[in-house]
């Protein structure tokens, strides 16, 4: 059994970590840590985890996390950085479901977070830990950089065009629309239902943080710098990321749908729908998969994608035990069986 | 392996089913019968469910059935009295998530769902499968009338109540609210987002079918017939029902927290919560659980029983499954082991 | 024109009030405070504003609001009273549409609010702003206190059965279910669309702070103090209040259809609705109508009301204005023509 | 007064008119149609109108329609095209809320609507509804073509930098999501809160009768062909569209804000906001408004514009009523003058 540690549990991921581990075969979860929740059970935070989780929030304590084989970080931005140097010394694998290890430039992380990075010299060796890139890396890492939901449902949907050349790069779109989780559990005004039900807006059009994360990404499979407009959206709904992706394509000889297929044929967790396909959200709810569906409207020049994602599941959670099953050596699916919960 | 089969598998218990079976470690399901939608894939109609269901929606094949160790039926009431008795004939076990068990008087069964009974002479033998209540009996049932939606929520309410004399049995009130999937998938102008939505709203104060059930239910614990007032209510969610119950208990000696916990103490899927919670439909969403809490109002004569469950899963199909496995002398927790999706 | 200001605005009720004024034909709204805001336009913070309401959120200045006709106090509990003293003097009208006056017990009020009453000596004076109950009274009042949302459901929804004196006025039972708008606009994990929306749970069982202000105001009907059960709910929805009242009314010769309309006939703001109906919270959204409906189930003794209003406008904000229309001389609709919005 | 009728008011559009046209000061709702509610009170499908509007539906009677100054279609497509030239003979004038008279082009029409079109002769008369486009003609139209939800919020998007030859027009994106009103008032399985709520997903990628209308309207500003890509997307929401459009300019000396600005300076229904703005789509909900951003992220080449209307007013109800207004020489807001309703 593979000792566990979650440190900053109480928000969506956190509880989404403890959902999923808490069935996982293989994983012995040994604790859960929380400054401002310090003594609370975990199951009164969240009841659907009663019978499940029997821990209590903890104070982050160095020596029960240098005890685990693997610690999760669910914390804001800017924590993990102070305390994955230690952990990786202790011979304790980390994953990172924040930003502190996402972008491979210090700079462009001091410019897009606002702080300087805690430990640079650790930014060449993590791994962006999106298995469908780097499966090979991840089964290595020690530190593990866990994707952003945006990320993960943009990269997965345009990686097969720019990774054969097909798409002008200069001018990709990728309009994306995220449930209000993705915003995480945190006592704002603008994420209160009364704001953000019944109501649909984007926000952030000026720069959000997963642009540079996404345009590292895709530089990585192109091999040039990509333009990309980037535009989110908060829908009202609780989970959930739709991209619509925009590039302009010439070529009309290549079979797109033949093309996403074979791309994807062996991944676990991406499927590609049948031609002429509308996937939905709901149907990843809970669950790991990316949904994906290719078009290319009247026959002309822009091709469109659709990439549908549960933010929390393999935009964080999920992806991040998938992380955890390659690097330990486990099937890849482990604890990750279920299907989406529809309707 | 039991070998399983669905009659009528297009609706919403139709797809937990397929949800819930498909990871089911003893089950290997077999058939599912659809006459309106025979030939299609059940992922085509449910993409949840790509990469678990491969079956196609067939016509209702009784040699097919009949080959079955196990059918559900979840199709509209009336359907399954026609189909039930060469099933028993053929040594089929049958579970009817339907209502046309559910009643043991042929006359009121024809008064409230206005159809005379085709084969009243298996009413007497036909199980109502409330475990919690009938669970020796269902054991060795051949015949198994899954309870309805509201009447699940309602009965585990108040049977601790009823069984121990404490409440008035003439002026019992259950106050419930369900979300709109209890009224199943059909293209029916009042179930639209536009109308259902942002709305709230009583139905059927009159006369709901559940009320028969009901009082057959407390009837057969307070050992008199009982005076139910029951009003059902449409919530603007998908899933969840919130019984909210009030019986006059002058009897302030008793410790009614303590009687709901030992009631309930070896119930695997009845949870009391601490004194003073207020259970949330969201903490039981896709599991099996029924969460209860007990108050008494300002130390009043009328206590307050709040009772959630997810009206699809223990509700409907998983309450189905949980009979399944104790007709079949599986853990009787197989297949229903995963926690509620929070958020 | 009625110069009139608002302190507090906001909050949920402040933006009503705001919405409602702006298109008063006899209102002239001259100023709007709010420490917090100060200095920013209100159509800054509430864009559907934007070309009706021209002020910024301003400093609270006693000799504006001296100048003022009548200023409406929008604010949490306990600020109104300590300003109030002052501007009656200065022969301002207030209308409160916090809770600050509506109890005319102090000791009952510092019970149920956790501090003392700043001005004991006006809760006499205080007039009860439910114009149903209490118009010749408003019509003269300096200082009206304007009723709670559920105060103002249940109220109007039992009056007409306890005037008659033809409930048990010891068994009253109040099952009320609010959208959350109702819990104001506060940044509270507990209204996050992501913990509100898809779910539904009582809460405040032991005790809310409108259980006072509604066994007041029946008793001045009834004659008698009232026993009541009143239990709150949280449903997904942002406007909206469903109460579902329970009385015993064991006399079946009166016809309790006819005594609702004939109660209200006169009422421009309450409908009674045809027998068998069920009103619908929408059908009031934006709308300062109260819709009722009256049930005998099953014809036993436990009468059912259904009552509906938008907890913003006849439970706040419309309400308030109806009230200042009353105090003025206006039409009693004046500013309250629209109908409900639908879908 | 003006005399005014609807054909087919039993949908969203139907009662929205109603809505406002009871509050309209200048007309008079003299008939209300419909085939399959025939003698049912309009109030009693739409329990808002209580009150408001006395009519019960009736079946189309020439001879009462011939009466009327106007007369509004609110059809499935294809209706008014049978009856308006009866009309027009009888001099009176009509506003088409459906998409018989917006294209042009009878091909076309019959090409993406599927049937021929009963009257091509008055296609080059209709004028398209668009009053920031088109008030001339409107003023002194006998046939209106109210523009569709999509083609109202696009159009006035992208219009001042089409007019101005600012964007390539062979690389227009409209990513546009409607709330699920927009389907109409419809029993559809997809359209069932159980399937649309908690869900995100585009639809009819491949081509939407939305399109061409767009198109031929983007074309008479651009003065040649568009290229446009227009994937339109469901939100689980009521009422709203958020039209996102991207358009490549690269002239960067050009002030698109005040270009924005000066264009609709004088337009009492299209708000350009200020520079940084996300409007969203509840700041307009029930309101005749058209809110507006520009941006330009990243100082890119790609400029991003958000537009969004209520679908049901400045998409459907709300501008035929602009249209009558500037018929019928009244002031344009008249009967439009309410803010959106928010929260």
């Amino acid at each position: 059994m593979i000792k566990a540690g979650i440190v900053g549990g109480t928000g969506y991921t956190g509880v989404e970590l403890l959902r999923l581990l808490a069935l996982h075969p293989q994983v012995d979860l040994s604790v859960i840590t929380s400054r401002s929740e310090c003594g609370l059970p975990a199951a009164d935070l969240f009841p659907n985890l009663r019978g499940y989780v029997n821990l209590a929030f903890a104070e982050p304590d160095p020596a029960v996390l240098k005890a685990c084989d693997v610690v999760f970080f669910a914390t804001p931005n800017g924590v993990a950085m102070g305390m994955v140097p230690d952990l990786l010394a202790a011979d304790v694998r980390v994953i990172d479901l924040a930003a502190d290890f996402r972008l491979k430039d210090p700079q462009l992380w001091q410019q897009w977070y606002g702080m300087s990075h805690a430990c640079p010299e650790l930014l060449a060796e993590a791994v962006y830990g999106l298995p469908e890139l780097n499966r090979a890396a991840i089964q290595k890492a020690r530190l593990v950089a866990n994707p952003g939901c945006y990320p993960t449902a943009v990269q997965l949907g345009l990686i097969p065009l720019l990774e054969h050349g097909l798409a002008d790069t200069q001018y990709l779109i990728a309009d994306a629309k995220s449930g209000v989780s993705g915003a995480g559990r945190k006592a704002e005004l603008g994420m209160l239902l009364c704001e953000a039900s019944e109501n649909f807006k984007a926000y952030a059009v000026s720069g959000h943080r997963h642009l540079p994360e996404i345009k590292q990404g895709l530089r990585q499979v192109a091999h040039t710098e990509v333009g990309l407009t980037f535009v989110p959206h908060l829908t009202p709904m609780i989970r959930g990321i739709h991209a619509t992706l925009y590039a302009v394509v010439e070529d009309r000889s290549v079979d797109l749908q033949a093309l996403y297929e074979q791309h994807y044929a062996r991944e676990p967790f991406v499927d590609v729908l049948p031609p002429g396909a509308h996937p939905e959200t709901r149907s990843v709810r809970g669950a790991n998969y990316c949904r994906i569906a290719v078009h290319r409207p009247q026959n002309g020049d822009v091709v469109t994608i659709l990439s549908v994602i549960d933010n929390l599941v393999k935009g964080a959670a999920g992806q991040a035990i998938q992380n955890m099953n390659l690097m330990f050596g486990l099937a890849e699916e482990s604890g990750l069986e279920s299907p989406g919960l529809m309707p």
